[in-house]
């Protein structure tokens, strides 16, 4: 597929055309019909743009990380946009994370796009809104994407199918939680950060990811080295910058085994999503749900007679038919 | 509804009859068509049980809550059941979370039920299992039912949509990101505690929970109350017990404006998962997104002309038609 000249929002003097994008950016989060269609024309999935993404436990510096890498492509000429993802509800919303992206140390710099998006959908769960925005982005002549998530759930998982490279921020000293959390996360992880690497723990932190690493060897054929940093002092970057260049090189190498796996998941959600918003605008969306719900509160009905009731709504055709 | 006898998991004895609730919960969570069937006879919501939702951030002792509020409510004589909510994949998996539930203070008590399970479903993200699981223990004799989330993604809120009684733990000094993390559950926390309150930082924690909590007065018609405990030591756990009865109260007097607003984000997401499972058997399943991305991944093909080519496969009908 090839990338159209009208889609490039980088300017002749290497700086980001903020307006524009921004303005097709919010077009396409509110108008997921007309998304669609653009990314039906301008999908570009090529090898010139790598995508990181960056996830891991609250407090474990994910924006400290992404500043200190964002610095690096930076000093290296590339154009860099951001992308992240809150997990917010309209109730405090985006405030929080505007604050976060004000207090970024690239959010003046022109070379620099940053845009911050809730992962919340409606009917289906996850907004694939991010697959999107990263996807437009992606053929929008950027050098590099950087997604971060704030928290480590199953969303902020689903939302990294969209990334080539993960990061997942670790921390020593946090607790026995992160044990638990780490699980749900390991097998998208590409690079274990140890960030705050000078705290007490460290260690032992590294022992427990090496001890699962070594016991799901097998199902690596890219084993996730790991990398220790501190990011408020910039240290360890380099090494980190390092490991990222040699992943785009094994996904470069290994393209199609690497990126189906990646696709297929982004496949899922997005199917879903369609599906979603199919059937919620058929059934009369939110006031079909409340009335329903008030049916079941009231004691008048049980939520799985109106599923039953919801399936017989819908027919599929199965591919070979239509 | 009323409670079919047949359907008591709870001996004379006030013991639970663990091998026949856990074989039935396991064939439930394997055939979910055998759920609904259950569940659309078996559902009961009456005021009988109360539902306690845990979430909190990674580290913020919220297994050492649940062991506290379990030993409160043994002490009544109450019969419990726990789901503990795991983000896990297949990768590392069960292992750990069946590490803090052998751990667990209640683990060898014949009057406490204690289940793990996955949060991640296939097509539409959220298992809904878990909804069906927890409805399914509510009208299956016991008198308390806690819900353990491990992460506080919006996974994690989803499933907490089956709760009555939401409760989020916080731990001082935890850093920056946990205000953005706050973000997303804060309009479903009934109760806010903050544990490990000998920490140094309680006071902001507090400050910052107050600020956001007087912000949005006008939202509330329960304005959640903040509870210090120090887990650990069993310290505040009565405060807490009192403050759950209390939410309890509350939802008793308002059963059907409360309800409606829970039982309405269950229902789409049951919605969701359901017509996720028809579609993606209609598809051909895995075999049909491991094909299509496999085409994406070489680029034969475009994710988004495969998702138009989906919907294609669906149609609906509206309510009125049918």
């Amino acid at each position: 597929m090839k990338k159209n000249k009208d889609f490039d929002f980088i300017r002749a003097d290497r700086t980001v055309d903020h307006r524009s994008l921004g303005k097709l950016l919010s077009e396409i989060e509110n108008d997921r019909d007309r998304a669609e269609e653009i990314l039906a024309d301008h999908y570009d999935d090529s090898d010139t743009v790598q995508v990181v993404g960056i996830t891991g436990s609250p407090g474990a510096g994910k924006s400290t990380l992404a500043d200190g890498i964002i610095g690096k492509l930076r000093e290296e000429g590339k154009i860099v946009a951001v992308v992240a993802v809150d997990p917010s509800s309209p109730f405090t919303g985006g405030a929080i994370l505007g604050d976060r992206i004000r207090m970024s140390a690239h959010a003046e710099d022109p070379g620099v796009f940053i845009r911050s998006m809730a992962s919340r959908g409606s009917l289906g769960g996850l907004a694939p809104a991010t697959f999107d925005v990263v996807n437009l982005l992606r053929s929008a002549g950027f050098d590099a994407i950087i997604v971060e998530t704030v928290g480590v759930g199953q969303s902020e998982i689903d939302v990294l199918a969209v990334a080539d490279t993960v990061l997942l921020a670790l921390v020593p000293g946090l607790g026995d939680d992160v044990q638990a959390l780490k699980a749900g996360i390991m097998e998208i992880a590409d690079i274990f950060v140890v960030n705050k690497s000078d705290r007490e723990g460290k260690e032992r932190l590294i022992a427990e990811i090496r001890m699962v690493l070594d016991l799901n060897r097998e199902r690596f054929s890219w084993l996730p080295p790991i990398v220790e940093t501190v990011a408020t002092e910039r240290r360890g970057i380099d090494d980190l910058m390092q490991q990222i260049g040699a992943h785009a090189a094994y996904v470069r190498e290994h393209r199609i085994a690497v990126r189906s796996v990646r696709i297929a998941r982004q496949l899922e959600k997005m199917a879903a999503d369609k599906v979603g918003r199919q059937v919620y605008a058929a059934l009369g969306g939110k006031a079909f749900f409340e009335r329903e719900s008030a049916a079941v509160a009231s004691g008048d009905e049980n939520p799985y007679r109106i599923v039953k009731k919801i399936e017989k709504l819908i027919t599929t055709r199965t591919e070979e038919q239509s």
